[in-house]
């Protein structure tokens, strides 16, 4: 009976709440030696800014400025990581308090869902959530029990009080997270409406604070359902008229500059399949209208899709955005769930990718290009030493993107160190993001990664691969250098 | 010239055979941190019961419980990780004594066969096998010399007497080696005889202690020539004429629940490709004809699995059988020793698999049942983070099975755990199995298991990412609980 | 601007060179316990003869015995590894001094060059490129200031000196590094004139030092613009007419024979799959004759190479020499790179490989044959462990080459090491080989391979997989043994 939690022995539910502290050497290699080396230079990035060049955060929060709401609205509702493990053992998405599309009735009782994820807390227990709520809990609100059944409702308590108070606004915890530049990331239709208040408020004018991101995705998949009512979308945002491909593709540019005006530097692209490939003319103008009349296939979407990175990659040449590249998620796996729940719940699985041939064109095309800049993520690992890092030492636009999602972890980081850096070096990364959607994850996050890319140096150092000095630099490289400069982000005066 | 193992330099024979004596902390990590930690954790688990969910031991040992013959016949005759390591190195299998088809003339003396290996023993450093071997040598039969061309013969003469002797009659050394459930494999049409026997024997009366498990793969391979042989295999023991598909499914249906009725928990499937697909019945219908008249194609076979595994899944639901799934082995690579010798003898090579789509539909039908349960095994690594961890991190009737044959093994299965535990978590794996066909190997398999998993864990609290108090029931979790509550074995009153 | 090295902090360029001393312990893993055993296991092996029986040497080098070039022309301008990285930076090949096929200006200042590769020698940190040039500039030259702009100047001169005396002349060092024999690679239709001129010398009258290798890859490349000039360019040095595939493989016969008559003791095939079909003779030659009419399609060729290495394997089983197989580089990625400056310049990009089945037909047919001998290497890791380890464990005639290329790297030795050696052993393997164009990096390359299989055995050791004495046994045979015995190299009289 799966979906009542399985009966795991009495010890798995203990009877008093644990203290805890934090480990000041979490995560670091047990090695004296490399733990000396990573302790070193973990000191000499930790209090580094955040620079925050991909993520999935609400502007609207930095727009508001509100009060954050109770504990279970700000950190179990809306974070896929920790609901989808819960399901995964199962409990039903409406015990969780997971809003369904049709608005039938799920759990509405704060308490009772976070009690819920307490008693099931042993579940995350080795996972990246498992640590980054550990450390939300301790360094963001001041939590010094463990999170397990007994200390739920104490703890609920503690950080429901918290939020109340000023410093817990939004832009005040910006600010004590010590973040640099904040990457939203914005669908091509977006009005923008929360990123201009945020230029316009008296907390950022002037400044680069939160940026946009352009990711127009839902305009090229061309089968998909929904995409004439993306076009229209679109099409008002703009005030244009689209009946053309060359009509789409006039107002994706503009639209590529309104983002650029409030500060964006990059655009975002998610396809299953990174396959790139210029068509003739009047084929895309076929498929376009193939899709207006409601009649394109999945082989019509790929085609387009493949040339549409062409184009995305030749407007970046010329207006000097960021391309980036997530392929290889196929979304919604759990179509039931879908229909109920709608999408980002956690059913997301990764399928194998091809780059070598897929990205030929590509970077046959824009590759060598001084004005072109790509960064590349996967979430199927094999193609980091075979695939990812051959192109990336080869080609001057490319960089790889730090792990990604699943891979952003502990042993995930080791492994994408491990894998890519012999080969492309650590100059062809794009230093860390965090990708989050959960605001206040994000110096849990990048504090892991620091610790990683520390740990990992660490081990350079006790190998006498390089020195110290030099580690410190690959360090400081990895935490915001590489980041500035592969985003444009400008270099903020000493 | 390779079928004469190759000259090495001389020092690979040795003069005189070396005493040995196994190492208390063999296989942990050698950082003291860790070590310490692990040492803890192995100390907990070391004695805990061996449970055996899945595994290919001949339950005729158990049932008539005779006297093991000589150690030849014991350990290499049956052993394919034994005999294929010679073989790759140039030994005949017609030298080793494993039996021809044609009944052709092989070697018989088994002293001179158990020479051969131990000559050649050096070819075994740091794999699996040679550490399971030792393990038996030395904990099971006390023998306390290396296995080397000098010790061979005395070695020989030392299991011989051995296994002379009552405490070595297989129910003894059952009950010895603290086995709490042992699983065997069985075919659909096996009229399990052995079962009954022993549980119509004191030893076992109203007790489940060897059970056997359904596999009913050879009756879906419909492209293959002993299909119909099969078939009729079926009717036979069934007492029922098979000549639909739906005769078919009724039949396995009611075989279901024999195997279940003998202490049964679980299903068996291999698959080369674990694609799944529900077809339309007048589909399935011709299918089946197809094959009653000789005529099935692989490509039917392809559909008529991918069926008949979304009806295996069904019968699951009503019958609440754990479905286990080992994709993934090209079997009888080498066609003319598999001519010459048949089935199992370590010329089976796997291929990469796909996950993701290939179980789309059996899991969007079946995956968020709480009356069901599947295990999945690999045998391609990479599809440990790219798609079995996210899969087992959402589905809640999904389990993953241990690291599975060559990955059975001490790297093996530190890159199970550090890449499926952050996505999946522990408690989506199902616990160790030791799928052993050798009865005197189990204790080495769990043993080094439990050792590894300490190891792991070890790494785990040396780096504060979990704390010991968590890392003792993780440690039991995963030496027990979890293969209990997988296979839905009752959990023995303490 | 990724064409002009991207502005990193001031840091990253140093006031002043440090002095740099290559510690002895570098590469060997810190712990105490992996580390004593490493190190004893290291300086067993390090002064051994430097066996290399797969590289790119240009035999001219040592048939002329003349003093090498200045430092760029010796040791930047050759090396892809080197000139790829700082490609990736933006760096132009012309800058470089990378001739143009079409003689268009490049950089002709040699100490221009050396300064801007010093300049982004930091680009090389943690990569084997480093860790090389590193050892080549502290071991063979003697340098010991860290290569670093301010230093560039210096150590161009320290080299320059150096390599004008007779110390530094090719045959010098050859003895110096204790080089056993040395296998360069050659087209099937090279007169090796070179190899000749060598034997012919007083330096190497009566041994086998410097040996040819067959490679006839450019024959089986049907629809190859190329083809036609390579099949006459055999038929003049062979002084045949070919005008049928027997006629072909006749003359691949004798010439086989003939590379053999100079010391070759294998041949090599590069391919980007690694498929292998005999085909029925009438198609072969059907394929021929469209070859021949400039018709042959890609898919021509790929049944074409397929036969070949069919056929090639036969010729190994006549005439005893060894087969090597490097499938999965996918050549010359960037077009117009490689119609500007042509083949091996750093675009060689990996893809996924098939073994398992692409394999069965030759390894069915030739296999289990003693007289046949075949080694392969892979650029796809992910066939280690699922494909090629299991191969090798089974089959007699199959050993797998050394982690190649991109892999032959610190952490791909690991890699290597522990996802082939628990399924095939190590005495399935092949020993090292140096696979290097650049004659000064063969110390290097065999030293840092010693090192990694003394820290990976030390592992085993600290971990009581292993005893010490097992370990010095596997340590030699990795070193020299595997490789005499693979490539049928004699052993030296003691």
């Amino acid at each position: 009976m799966l979906l009542t939690p399985s009966p795991l022995p009495p010890s798995h539910s203990r009877a008093m709440a644990s203290a805890v502290n934090l480990h000041p050497d979490r995560f670091l290699d047990p090695d004296p030696a490399i733990r000396r080396a990573a302790r070193e230079l973990y000191d000499a990035t930790s209090a580094l800014p955040l620079v925050c060049p991909h993520g999935h955060v609400d502007p609207s929060i930095l727009a508001e400025n509100s009060p954050f709401p109770e504990p279970t609205a700000l950190l179990i509702i809306p974070d896929h990581y920790i609901f989808r493990m819960l399901h995964s053992r199962g409990v039903r998405l409406e015990e969780l308090g997971i809003p369904a599309r049709d608005g039938s009735v799920v759990e509405r009782d704060p308490r009772k869902i976070w009690q819920k994820v307490a008693d099931l807390w042993y579940l995350f227990r080795g996972t990246p959530s498992g640590a980054w709520l550990a450390h939300e809990l301790h360094e963001v609100f001041g939590v010094r029990e463990r999170l397990e059944g007994d200390s739920a409702q104490h703890i609920y308590d503690e950080i429901a009080e918290k939020l109340k108070s000023p410093e817990f606004l939004p832009r005040n915890l910006f600010e004590q997270f010590r973040i640099e530049m904040l990457a939203t990331t914005d669908a091509a239709a977006d009005p923008l409406a929360h990123h201009q208040a945020i230029r316009a408020s008296d907390w950022s004018y002037g400044k680069n604070r939160v940026v946009p991101t352009f990711r127009p995705d839902a305009l090229f998949r061309i089968a998909a359902p929904a995409w004439q009512t993306e076009v229209r979308a679109l099409e008002k945002v703009t005030g244009t008229t689209i009946t053309s491909c060359d009509a789409l593709i006039t107002t994706l540019a503009e639209r590529r500059q309104y983002f650029a005006s409030l500060g964006g530097t990059a655009t975002d692209h998610a396809v299953v399949e990174p396959y790139t490939m210029a068509l003739a003319p009047e084929l895309v103008e076929q498929l376009f209208q193939r899709a207006r009349n409601g009649e394109a296939t999945a082989d019509d979407q790929r085609r387009f899709e493949a040339h549409m990175l062409m184009e995305m990659a030749r407007l970046s040449t010329e207006d000097g955005l960021v391309m980036q590249l997530h392929p290889g998620s196929l979304r919604d796996h759990n179509t039931a769930q879908f229909t109920r729940f709608g999408t980002d719940k956690g059913a997301d699985i990764p399928v194998a990718v091809e780059f070598t041939r897929n990205l030929r064109s590509l970077l046959n095309t824009y590759g060598d290009d001084p004005r072109f800049s790509l960064v590349i993520f996967t979430l199927d690992e094999s193609t980091y030493s075979r695939e990812l890092a051959p192109l990336a030492g080869h080609y001057p636009a490319l960089r790889l993107g730090p792990p990604w999602w699943f891979h952003d972890s502990i042993e995930g980081m080791m492994r994408y160190r491990e894998q890519v850096s012999e080969t492309a070096g650590i100059y062809n990364t794009s230093g860390f993001n965090d990708d989050t959607r959960a605001f206040c994850s994000i110096p849990a996050r990048h504090d892991l990664a620091r610790r990683m890319d520390a740990n990992w140096l660490g081990g350079l150092v006790a190998r006498h691969i390089v020195e110290m000095d030099e580690a410190r630099e690959m360090a400081q490289a990895l935490a915001v250098d590489l980041v500035r400069e592969t985003y444009h982000f400008p270099v903020p005066a000493a």
